[in-house]
């Protein structure tokens, strides 16, 4: 890597690469430009730090390039937003070796493309751990943006995706209890795969036949001046789904972020959680699945509070209910112990426990 | 650090701090949501690594947000993009110092509202170093974006802002040799003032009058469904600014890219380029100044080829002409060695040399 040098390694990354139609200007030139037909983007930013979020001897670098860009692509669907593009700062020891480097960009590439977008851009600079750092953007499509703050007591909250899973499979990592037997669990916690597919194919009938800043006329013939609707709170869409979020941190941990948000309580089933093949998984890693399916994050599952009187799309299971109140309760009771993910202090879920 | 967590030190951050009208939603939910009046907008990202690109020794925490912000600011500014908004993903070892984590967000947003912008959101990891990596947004409002690829033979070579200074205080630094005489160049290496007035005023009035695919009309009433121009090659714009970069990894360097993507030659004229306060630094530092304005990166000046009937406007002093061929070259002549920063291989300018 050092012998090739930053520009001609920038070049081998992007060679080849096809650019999705939202993409109007790619690598080059000083900065990037992405297409925002709504007139305005969503964007988020996540950081993977080698040893950290990720091991080079647990997973491939194919692997950790899909990872870095689904957990932002979730990012953006749980904001109810389409995947329109992606940037990635990569900091990388100069003795990395290309294919660790190719692996990263073909993961990353691989991923992007599975969220129907590309990615734009970036930088390459050297480090002393391997640093990714993905930022994503999603269109809104003329729709409010599905926030954590929408939940409504009676609604219904559902999930779509797999819990617990990529925590079954770190917990297999750490006990080097590899086996073809748990190659499920073990791909799961390698790759997550946010089912974008569920929340966009509900949400593609309700766009909202809406410019930025667009002059309307109201039945008296009086205009107003329309900025873009600026957040989900007045909006719930005509699907009904009032609150949208990504399990990143763990469950009750993200549920947790939209009782506070929405000033609601949030009760759970924990037979409507139940998964037999997890539980398979953790009899024989003498291990609690409930406790991997509430707490273990990284899955990349999307949970969301839909309006009582909605049916639910294909993909999604009812697991609990939201009530007046506050906090996050299963079957009625607080669960003691591990709420989820933090990056500093209280539990710690990572990958390498206390890295150096 | 360790002790406050990751979300109570993401509030302690962002408490206070008021977004500007175009972050539609800040931080708090999954992504944050920014207006892109343009219906397209530019998007840049640079990683800063400690020990690499900055040390904590020669800056304070302040200076280095300050220069995380602006070294990406400028790119967008070199666009002809208004800045938007900002995104901030921050690594950080767990002992890192509150003070650090407070210096480095007030300078991020000390700098982010000099360039008339705020900070959306981000994410914050442990790593062992030290991390940013930011990414920035602007809007074109309505103009067609400048590239590298715009250069016409003939154009005059301009520059707006300081070359060679933050060079000037890195050799200071390196060499040990701070004092009060020097304290105008330190400060220009520890945080890099982009003129970005110089290139946004000179552009305010020439704003093209188009909504993103809006429908229009010709002298024989056909219409044409518009897409926005997608690139800076179709419209040079009123002022006759063609080609734009900022000045990042030393003037040839950056007039290299552009003469590249342009296929042209570029020729300065070392009078123009003189500066005699820094060849009193360099006098007295036993250097050259001519190579630090010359090779030296991070001054952020933005260097711009303009049509020749144009006046350049306030701020802009010419340095070179445009001709047919390829390559750059100073007073005729080729300038052998050093052709700027690169962060892998080659020559290397790296705040510490070789790190570790």
């Amino acid at each position: 890597m050092r012998e090739l040098g930053e520009f001609a390694l920038i070049d081998r990354i992007n060679s080849g690469r096809l650019q999705t139609p939202g993409v109007l200007l790619g690598p080059g030139d000083d900065a990037a430009l992405v297409a925002a037909p709504d007139g305005r983007f969503v964007v988020t930013t996540d950081m993977l730090v080698q040893d950290r979020h990720f091991r080079l001897d647990w997973s491939s670098p194919q692997d950790i390039g899909r990872k870095a860009i689904a957990q932002n692509a979730a990012d953006v669907v749980a904001m109810g937003a389409v995947p329109s593009a992606f940037v990635v700062a990569l900091g990388c020891p100069a003795d990395t070796p290309l294919n660790v480097i190719d692996g990263l960009a073909d993961g990353m590439w691989t991923e992007a493309a599975r969220a129907g977008a590309s990615i734009a851009g970036g930088d390459l600079v050297r480090s002393r751990d391997i640093v990714i750092s993905v930022t994503a953007f999603g269109d809104l499509r003329g729709r409010a943006a599905i926030t954590r703050a929408g939940a409504r007591v009676g609604d219904t909250v559902a999930v779509a995706g797999r819990l617990g899973w990529s925590a079954a499979g770190l917990a297999i990592l750490t006990a080097d209890a590899e086996s073809d037997d748990f190659a499920e669990a073990l791909a799961a916690h390698r790759v997550p795969q946010p089912p974008y597919a569920a929340v966009l194919n509900a949400l593609s009938g309700t766009a909202v036949a809406e410019t930025p800043d667009s002059t309307v006329a109201d039945a008296d013939g009086n205009t107003t001046h329309q900025r873009p609707s600026s957040t989900g709170a007045s909006d719930p869409g005509d699907i009904g789904l009032n609150a949208l979020t990504d399990v990143s941190d763990g469950l009750l941990a993200d549920l947790g972020h939209i009782a506070t948000s929405s000033e609601v309580a949030i009760d759970l089933d924990s037979a409507a959680l139940r998964d037999k093949a997890l539980d398979r998984i953790a009899a024989r890693m003498d291990a609690d699945a409930t406790q991997w399916i509430l707490t273990g994050g990284e899955d990349h599952a999307f949970v969301g509070t839909w309006s009582a009187g909605y049916p639910l799309p294909a993909g999604w299971v009812p697991i609990g209910r939201v009530s007046a109140g506050h906090g996050v309760t299963v079957d009625g009771a607080a669960r003691p112990g591990s709420a989820g993910w933090e990056s500093f202090g209280g539990v710690d879920s990572a990958v390498a426990g206390e890295p150096r």
